[in-house]
């Protein structure tokens, strides 16, 4: 039984590309729906982690086609309680366990609708309990890719499982905390600290400057592009998503800072 | 020359995604057939490993459409005398070269033809003796996609070559000898074993109990998801492709265990 | 805005599959033209290495359907002043960023216009000074898929960047110098020296022999395929781009030899 419509259905999973995991998902879902055209966004994803999962979402969603279905399985708990949820938000919808990997969704887009799944006849006939990816999350969303009405998979739900994300704190006038939430490939350190808040906040003084503290370093140029530093030296800037990002030309910052997601990064501001 | 026909076409190889080859193979099939849906299921298959190739496939083939193509280029012995293949199942298409890589498939699948490729007009003009996933399969691969009967790229043959599958071996009434046939992603354990071997031999008695002895460690519990384990605690539970797994929540099997795949797993049945 | 039209894009980049920068490319290209089918080549091209993308870009280019359009970003100028290009060849599209990736095609391809890249409409509206793979480099490449003229994108330009390649010398009669310019996932070694200068050098006496020197080893035989090779023992090839290739059956030939790529290789030939 299958049904055609072109649509576009992304994948973030932490399943890696060695084992038959996400292929498997990709037939299933093309057995539902030959015309979907699948993306993936990442498959990399450290196992079973939730905030990685939720950033790399946040980061990439914006970017794709009105109406894609972004499908998140990271789940660590599969097979038990925890429920599949569908997020109908403005221009896209969002399949994924209800363990908070949707979080950041939450806090930015405007929800019509989160409905948790229970419509079997949706799911493949038989279902394990260590894999729905393949068993519900794929199927589902090779099935609402043809066109079916979200509320058709289950019933609308308000109490659905909220991450909490890392903080960004104006503790006074003059300092600003917030934390490391991603390293990307090339060792950028990318930080909470959106542009707006920085900039008000170095602005609310007359001729301002300030100081970044991470890790027992100080950090203090701001610059535009990667090339404007010179190679080894850390320096920052606001990166493609908005967000300030400890950097360094041709170098890994983290590689240099011995730093991890979740660690403080703390600025003052002074005079 | 190309012919359109919407086939999926499915990949497996030891190719990895650094270099070219696998982009290059997906070129030269979409030359062919450009509707082509062509799905990665692994490019990361350990160098020239076949029994690992062999059991990606075994564990993904059934979730893809009917008459998907299963293309597998895991290929030690390119530009020697081994024969590329075409089998011919029930549902589904595979090629490869004749290495035994399709063993599960013989085993699992009723055969129509198994068919020994030598009809170069579906090969690329000239033909490397190092790179035949691009110069043979791959061609082939788009050419059979596009509707080409299958007795047109060879003759049948009934010698293909089988790898001996991992035994698993009942030597009495309380005592099962199985191995380790994969380790995933995640580290777990994946063993020959199947349920129904297992729970036959578990209800033979009356209120049977087992141990499942492996690497000089001995596990007793059985659970039916990973989050009903504890961190660091190694259990069993039944897989997604019905086979008894090693795991542990959160953690790796393979490392707390140092096990490798081919290392044996006995279990012993008692009252 | 979109436009549909079939096209196939190809992709290589530096960028790997752990964040989500390729996933956020592909979402901009499909969101201009739904009807691209969009190809992995690489995403693992050393972080900013130019000299590896451009043989990635060498190796594969010809495979691809007639009018696919290379985009090639290993960009470690993101946001200064190097351009946006656009390269029509014969068959092939390109673009990339001018800082010589394109090296290869510039010497093997008849080139019909190479543009720079400043007709911001085909922009995203937003331009970073991080990630111009979003911002220019995927809607420049999904609105020319859709058959917009190459020189609606800008300017026709003469002075782009062309990289040194790796320089194949003929000192005298009986000697060739070439280096090593690929190391591929089997550890092959992979030299510039191909097929036709070989043979020349090697028929231009008469009964010569040769003996190639690379790393303090010697290497003297030259066979067709690598199952003639026994494991462990280093040997050449001709491989499947016509390049001398050291190499060895089942192990790595870059493991033995502890060699990197520019490393120098030098053939002697003698009568």
């Amino acid at each position: 039984m299958s049904k055609e419509k072109r649509a576009v259905i992304s994948l973030i999973t932490d399943f890696g590309l060695r084992d038959s995991f996400v292929g498997v998902m990709k037939g299933v879902i093309l057995k539902v729906n030959p015309s979907a055209t699948i993306v993936d966004i990442s498959h990399e994803v450290a196992n079973h982690d939730l905030q990685e999962a939720a950033f790399i979402l946040y980061s990439s969603y914006k970017y794709f086609p009105q109406d894609t279905i972004h499908l998140v399985v990271v789940d660590p708990g599969v097979g038990t309680a925890r429920r599949p949820i569908l997020v109908v938000g403005d221009k896209y919808r969002f399949i994924a366990p209800d363990n908070g990997v949707l979080s950041y969704i939450y806090r930015e887009e405007p929800l019509k609708e989160v409905v948790a799944i229970t419509s079997e006849r949706y799911f493949l006939p038989s279902i394990s309990s260590t894999f729905h990816g393949r068993d519900i999350f794929a199927p589902v969303a090779g099935w609402l890719s043809t066109g079916i009405d979200p509320l058709k998979f289950g019933e609308p739900v308000q109490d659905y499982v909220r991450l909490p994300l890392p903080d960004l704190v104006q503790s006074d006038d003059s300092t600003l905390k917030g934390a490391i939430i991603h390293i990307d490939k090339f060792g950028n350190l990318i930080t909470n600290i959106d542009r707006a808040t920085f900039e008000r906040m170095l602005k609310s003084g007359s001729g301002r400057k300030f100081v970044l503290r991470v890790g027992g370093e100080e950090v203090v140029k701001l610059k535009e592009t990667y090339a404007q530093g010179k190679k080894g030296e850390l320096f920052l800037l606001f990166n493609s998503f908005g967000l300030l990002e400890i950097t360094s030309y041709m170098r890994s910052a983290a590689g240099l800072l011995k730093l991890q997601r979740g660690d403080e990064v703390l600025i003052k501001f002074f005079p």
